[in-house]
């Protein structure tokens, strides 16, 4: 097709017709959904930070058994957790009133539940063996070996960033394209290091500098719900729109019933960074366990995947319970516009939606 | 002219050609540069916050010598603040070393400097005389019967909103049109109550929002900087796009020197939502006053502006000493784009741009 020629030399790289990328949102966005995603035009994603590589491989199989398009597989590149015994139990008896109410126990001890992809060999021969046609970092970017591998088997890599430092970083590191995460934006924020001062860029900023100042393609993420914001991206430069929150409520995700029933209600007007559920800031619906995170520092908090133990725990606690406001509930700041349709339904709007973006005056 | 045909309807209330508006900064935005930007065909704004009646009328006689286009007053409708002579002599207090570091004293007592909107009968009447095309507000709307009694002597009214429920009591109070002020933008945030929740809307989420809410015209507001960034907003459905950090680097403005080198430097990068330089929460350059703000709560801060009376001070012993860095140096996320050029080239630059605007297929 002839629509959207400028934006050809990533779209042709991602091998997909569409602007659009359904966000890899680990726990969230399925095979299913991706596939369906994939299948309707659009980039789909699974986010495989919280499994290992046997997991992510049977994530991508199913996949593939869905599709044969394009697949992008997210990783989590932080810096390996460093145990802190003492701040772990610490950190344990502050829960435990909440697990009280929810007539539970906190788990006795908290572990590093999952590898970062930067630690993780297995993780990376398995993606260069099964090669998905697209691989994504989230924190920050693995070693240059990494990337240079995924590279040289034909791998399509992309990182997030919050910051033009950290886009600068992930442009030097060799990605073929940044992807401009907004403060808008659901779910865990791209920061590099949770433990810096954060300039909290929304998307319009953020999208509009790096595209100004980055060589590579930029793709924006945060707030974009509909082919409205998916036409303003690419006003500001933006090669590529990628959305997360615009498909936690189709089927195909693996969002909960409390969850659906939260982004539905009036509850999605109110969203909140809170670092108390996992270890690091994450955008989520304000609910009853970002409430207990408002009187918390982040100094007494374990870090990230450790405090995420404990905060699974709470949140399997409260469904046993029949109280969802315990639930990594992450959505951004466009979660009122959502829409509960099936993914290639909403892909199909989407792109209606966009053909009928206003055009202003001659060009 | 047949441009921006769609945006008419608010272009013609406003009568301006363009969907631009240079945004009301009080110390920054001088009648010069809003003639400047109104002769150009943008809407010229002044900030009327901190002055009297008698100084709004003189500027507005200033911009009337410069130009017979359309003017956008600004006023303040913040709550009127309440003293409370302990806690201002305790921040006194926390000042006094800020102070001392530049060879000075704070003051011996902080006063409400300035009146607000809500209770100035005298401005109210002014503006009834006068009569300027726009009157827009900030910090909350006033009483509904001054709004009638502008709209009766034919001027458009204006109101800035973070949020929907602050939108929808802004619409419901019957003003023209609404400003979504999104979390990048620079200066005082438009919070109805400082003491609130604040869910940091950027503005791309927030101005969607509002278009997709509102039955009024939305004006977006905030990291917007160039011709790429209107053209985005304009696809949100906003019908103007107001910017002010974009018009600071101006020779038309009142920005002071050390404002204008921090703002053309890397400093730009960097900035800061700080409550303590006014007494109600803005943004800033990163400089030594938001860093001494770091560790203040916002409780033992005085009210707004009688905080303002401090910073005023402590920032006026910062340039007898040569240090800038404790000025009120209010600026958006968009600073590293800000362009030191006249006005009229600025606003025929952003023309320019637009009208580069992509297009995307057919419509």
């Amino acid at each position: 097709m002839t629509e959207f020629a400028s934006l050809r030399p990533l779209l042709d790289r991602l091998q997909t017709n569409l602007p659009i990328i359904q966000a890899p949102m680990a726990g969230t966005s399925s095979p299913a959904l991706a596939a369906a995603a994939s299948n309707a035009g659009a980039l789909g994603s699974i986010g495989v930070g919280a499994t290992n590589a046997a997991g992510a491989q049977k994530m991508i199989a199913d996949f593939r058994a869905r599709s044969d398009r394009s697949l992008n597989v997210n990783v989590f590149c932080h810096e390996p957790a460093r145990t802190d015994p003492a701040r772990e139990a610490t950190w344990i008896e502050r829960l435990r009133p909440e697990f009280r109410r929810l007539n539970a126990q906190p788990p006795a001890q908290l572990t590093e539940i999952y590898q970062s992809f930067v630690a993780d060999k297995q993780m990376l021969e398995m993606l260069l063996a099964v090669k998905p046609r697209v691989v994504s970092f989230h924190f920050g970017i693995p070693p240059a070996q990494s990337i240079s591998a995924l590279r040289s088997a034909g791998v399509v890599t992309l990182a997030s960033a919050t910051s033009l430092a950290e886009a600068q970083i992930a442009e030097r590191g060799g990605v073929d394209a940044v992807v401009a995460q907004g403060y808008e934006a659901g779910g865990h924020r791209g920061v590099f290091d949770p433990d810096a001062a954060d300039d909290r860029l929304g998307t319009l900023a953020l999208t509009r500098l790096l595209v100004r100042r980055l060589a590579v393609p930029v793709i924006a993420a945060g707030g974009i719900m509909d082919g409205a914001g998916i036409a303003a991206v690419l006003q500001l430069g933006a090669s590529a729109a990628q959305m997360g929150t615009a498909f936690i409520a189709c089927p195909e995700s693996d969002a909960d019933a409390g969850f659906r029933a939260a982004l539905a209600s009036d509850a999605a007007h109110h969203t909140t960074l809170t670092r108390v559920i996992s270890g690091r800031p994450a955008r989520c619906l304000a609910n009853k366990f970002t409430a207990f995170g408002l009187g918390v520092e982040a100094a007494d908090i374990p870090q990230y995947p450790i405090a995420y133990d404990a905060g699974k725990a709470l949140n399997a606690a409260g469904k046993s319970a029949g109280e969802p406001g315990y639930g990594a509930q992450w959505a951004g700041q466009g979660a009122p516009l959502a829409r509960s349709l099936p993914a290639a339904e909403l892909i199909g709007t989407l792109v209606n939606e966009i053909r009928h973006a206003r055009h202003f005056g001659p060009i």
